[in-house]
């Protein structure tokens, strides 16, 4: 568990400098991207628990105020330099993702929900805190047009059922489809993917 | 019983056709698509189960979810020829919004809510899925400037309680109180009634 | 406790009235008024009860229903002459975040959350009616670029559990913190104080 505790903290991290930035961008002040580093990184995990009525996770262990305290900070002060660590940062962010769509999928499991809401569940734990997050800087989600993450975090969700019906052990289960929203999201990256437009047609 | 899950499904499938066209018209990609869509369906559903700490319907109840998948999907694909069924649509919306808000009602006289609660619940469920709506779609909810929706739900509840008050049987109460809902909203349409206008003084 | 409520209820005031102007700017009409006057006033309440998944007060009791609508109709009736009380309206607003800010703490404390987190509740209660209002309003919440309130609050909240600690007396923790979170928003606001901007050198 302590493997899936230290990726946990890097896809916070990733997530609370990713929110951070773009608050920056956005002008906002101290408190401001504090707020938007917080809720990049935590938001799409409290609405899932929201949603399940579950307890929400950061307001009992505090390990990840203080990750995003000291993320939100370190951003703040090396804005300029963490171009340079763009590649690992987001490295540590599809990781997160992928993490965060495991963990999602599993809380649904054990409050017993089909595995359709599971899927959706994994998927908004690791989504959602960007939606909220552009929701806060008045923006339309970039999620909504430009789908990188969520199509990743279905597939690797669809993936952990299928192999689960088929009798695969549970660590393999969470190893393979953790790695297919992984694979996807860097293949989607890298050759510039996309969903199928339905918009060509209008475009010529 | 049944004929309330038929109105119940006929108005979330009005209710995701007209996400899904906002979407597209936002031109957001697949995924947008299918969340506005979905949200536009039980955005408000939601909204009051968790505000009254209820179970979330749809996350146990798939039904609406394959309307919704479904609904989304037919609304891309004729989304040109949309126009022709127009009316028909408005008027599965017209009826979906009525039940939406008996629906609400019930459910906070279930929880034991004073009757402004309740009538607010009703109104949440039948109009808030379109706030979050427009609220992802970077937009000041439509219902906030020009009200159609919301009024009709309110003097539909304040007469469910008022007929309720005088003993009138349940089923009845049902009925008279949602044909309210849904003649308030085609005179409102027809006439284009609006509510009384705080502005015209400065207009002049 | 009386006077507790009647701050409570000054402060809903002050909050209801600042939402329906808020409102009246952006041209909503009656119903828009009224939503935004109401979330204005107890949207930072109810997240924080439904995030520690406590019955949202606004439910139950519904003296500030009734507050808030009377509120909202005096505020469209005399939005033209309101500028006259403007300062006292500025009061209550100031009293009313620090008693939202001590009631949100101590809902926490009652909770068993950590003062972190109590702190976190706290400013939510006091601060984020606004942010909800500025989303539905379509604007970048005002609380994230000029920050006014929020550090109040959180200063506010250290000072109640540094005096909690040092053993001094419930009531004297509140007056004294409560009053830090008042001076600091008079002060800050008759001085033009803002957090340290970190923008300063991109803007030379």
């Amino acid at each position: 568990m302590s493997l899936f505790l230290i990726i946990d903290i890097l896809g916070t991290i990733a997530f609370a400098v990713s929110g951070a930035l773009t608050a920056t961008r956005k002008k906002m002040d101290l408190f401001g991207i504090f707020i938007i580093a917080f809720v990049t990184a935590v938001g799409g995990g409290t609405l899932r628990d929201v949603l399940i009525d579950a307890n929400v996770v950061w307001m009992r262990n505090l390990t990840f105020v203080y990750v995003i305290i000291i993320s939100a900070i370190v951003a703040i002060i090396f804005r300029e330099k963490l171009q340079y660590v763009k590649r690992s940062l987001f490295l540590f962010d599809t990781i997160g993702i992928a993490l965060y769509t495991i963990v999602g999928i599993e809380k649904g499991i054990d409050a017993n929900f089909p595995p359709l809401i599971c899927i959706a569940l994994g998927t908004m734990s690791a989504c959602f805190g960007g939606v909220i997050r552009d929701i806060l800087c008045n923006e339309i989600p970039i999620i909504f047009r430009k789908n990188i993450y969520a199509t990743a975090c279905i597939l690797g969700g669809v993936a952990y059922f299928v192999l689960r019906k088929f009798g695969v052990g549970e660590n393999l289960v969470v190893i393979i489809s953790g790695s297919i929203v992984i694979t996807m999201r860097l293949l989607a990256v890298t050759f510039n993917w996309s969903l199928p437009s339905i918009y060509k047609k209008e475009v010529e």
